[in-house]
């Protein structure tokens, strides 16, 4: 069966925001209750972190710091999550959420019981800050 | 509040395996459907990985994928979990988990939807690989 994400990388799931010679950074559209919610994608199909190069590896997780301290310098979250799962699409991607007190799930991860219903007004600030984050994003690794 | 991290690095809740100046490696023991669960916890008290100067984060990340390393060479698991949440203590651990076709949550994370009974004798022999995992993670810190 063909991975999706060396297959799909344009889906209405998601808007790619930056990318570079060796992985895609995307912002997630389809988890309505986390706006602020980035993945970062290496291109090649490998499984697991330690499937990497160093020098590789290093630039994956740099570029998980750079989404990273864009959503804390522009949003001032709670808590960033950060995760690397796979098990339905075992190609490696990097999980990076916003996450803020009185979300839906919080303190529970994204993925545990939901805690409360959304704060719409809330999620609606959060989206107007989406394209700043997303041009820092760009910027940082254009530079980079 | 005291950090629960800073404060109580001994704990029924988890076997330290390792340490380096910087970190400790634990495993953890009150997750009985996942016992081959290891948890990286950076020692001084800072919340995300963007905290970390560069050096440090290279470290913490090196031992991630040490562990990551011991469990896929002697467990060959199906997909590793590799996840820095921190919402309920707001101190950078990193957990690191070997997840299997038939455990307990799988496809999704550990904090998602049971969708199975734990097969005791697939726990029984995890069990005993652990200690092999340990000393394998402890030599390599030493050696580092």
């Amino acid at each position: 069966m063909a991975c999706e994400l060396c297959t799909h990388l344009e889906t209405p799931a998601w808007s790619v925001v930056a990318a570079t010679p060796r992985l895609h950074v995307v912002r997630v559209l389809d988890a309505p209750d986390f706006p602020a919610f980035y993945r970062v994608i290496w291109n090649t199909h490998v499984a697991e972190l330690s499937d990497l190069s160093d020098a590789d590896r290093a630039h994956a997780m740099d570029t998980v710091v750079t989404v990273e301290r864009a959503l804390r310098d522009q949003l001032s979250p709670t808590k960033i999550n950060l995760a690397a799962l796979g098990n339905l699409v075992p190609h490696l991607h990097w999980h990076v959420i916003a996450r803020f007190a009185r979300d839906s799930h919080f303190p529970q991860p994204i993925w545990g019981t939901r805690q409360r219903d959304s704060d719409l007004d809330a999620l609606a600030r959060l989206g107007l800050a989406l394209p700043a984050i997303d041009e820092r994003i760009a910027a940082a690794l254009a530079a980079s």
